[in-house]
C-alpha cells in the first residue's frame, strides 16, 4: 500500500486540526507541525490557508458516515433517526467537544472567506437535500406526516441540528440532543 | 453627561469587533486599537482577552433589545413572533452578516475558554426560559397548542434559530429564516 501523499496528509490533519482548534486559532505552523511536514511544503498543494480550509471541510463532509453501511429494506424514517443518532453518538464520544466542522466554519469564516463560505453552502446544501429526500420517502411510506414541503422540512432540520450542537458544545449534556429527537420525532414529523 | 469610561468603551468596542471578527481573530491590539485607547490600559480593567469576551457576551445579550418595548396587551404569540422579526430585521440589516455574538462564541469557544462558556451557557438559559415562558402563556391564552412541554420547546427553539443564523450567514439569503417562521408559526406551534 503506497504511503499517503504529503498533500493527503496535510488535508487530513487540517479537518483534525482545525475541528479541534477553529479557523482563525489555528495556524499552517500547526497544521504542518502537526502532519509531520515541512511547513515548506504546505504552498506546494495548497493556495492558502483558506483553500485548505473549504477543502477540508468537503472531506469532512465526505467522510461524515451519513448513510454509510444501512441496510437496504430500512425504512425512510428510520434511516432519518438511525443517522442523525450516529452524529449524535460522534459528539457523546468526544466529550461534547468540537461539533460539526462544517457549521463551525460557517459560523466563524462565512463573512470573512468567499472560498470557505461558498464550500460550506455546497456541503449544507447536499445535506440538507438528502434529509430532504428521507422525508419525502417517509411520507410516501406512510409515516410521515404529509402536510409539509419535504425540502423546506430538510433544510430546517439540519439548521435546528446546527443549533443544537452549538447548545450542546455550551451546556456539555445530551439535554440539546433529547429536545431534538424529541421535538422532530415526537411531533413534527408525526403531525 | 460625563463621558464612559475607558472600561466601558473596551467592552463596548469588544461586542461590535467580535461579533464582526469572532474571538480569536481578533486580538486585544485590535480592541484597544479601534476603542482609541492605549493598549497599556486594558489590563488595568479586563483580567484578560477571556474576561472580556465573557463580558461582552454578558453586555450583547442584555443589549440584545429582546421584549424591548411591546404593547402591553401584546398576546404572547404575537409577542414571540415578534421577538424572532426583531432578531431577523438587525440581520438583514447588516446584510446576512455577524449572525448572534452569543451563538457565535458558543461555536468557536466553548471548547476553549471554561469562563466563555460560562458566560454563553448562562445567556443561552435566560433566552431559552423567556422563550419557553412566553410558550406557555401562549398556550394558556390559546393561541398556541398544549401538548408540548413550554420549557423543552424554549430550549428547541433558541437552538433552531441560532442553526438558523448560522445558516443565514452562509446563504445570504433570508431562506433560512422563512425556514424558521413557517416551520414554528405555521406547523409546530399550532399542533
Amino acid at each position: 500500500m503506497p504511503r499517503p501523499s504529503v498533500r493527503e496528509v496535510i488535508l487530513d490533519t487540517a479537518v483534525a486540526e482545525l475541528h479541534r482548534t477553529g479557523f482563525a486559532a489555528c495556524s499552517v505552523d500547526t497544521i504542518t507541525k502537526a502532519a509531520g511536514v515541512p511547513k515548506g511544503s504546505f504552498y506546494n498543494h495548497f493556495k492558502s490557508k483558506e483553500a485548505l480550509g473549504a477543502e477540508a471541510v468537503a472531506r469532512y463532509a465526505e467522510g461524515s458516515g451519513w448513510g454509510d453501511g444501512e441496510p437496504a429494506d430500512m425504512r425512510a424514517v428510520e434511516r432519518l433517526r438511525h443517522r442523525f443518532e450516529l452524529m449524535r453518538d460522534v459528539v457523546i464520544e468526544h466529550e461534547f467537544t468540537r461539533g460539526c466542522l462544517i457549521g463551525n466554519m460557517g459560523a466563524e469564516q462565512a463573512d470573512h472567506s468567499a472560498v470557505i463560505r461558498a464550500q460550506v453552502d455546497v456541503s449544507l446544501k447536499g445535506w440538507s437535500e438528502s434529509i430532504g429526500e428521507l422525508i419525502l420517502t417517509g411520507q410516501a411510506e406512510g409515516d410521515i406526516a404529509a402536510g409539509q414541503e419535504p425540502e423546506r422540512l430538510g433544510r430546517f432540520m439540519l439548521n435546528a441540528f446546527e443549533g443544537t450542537l452549538m447548545r450542546v458544545k455550551v451546556v456539555k449534556t445530551t439535554e440539546p440532543f433529547e429536545d431534538f429527537f424529541g421535538v422532530f420525532f415526537d411531533v413534527l414529523l408525526c403531525q
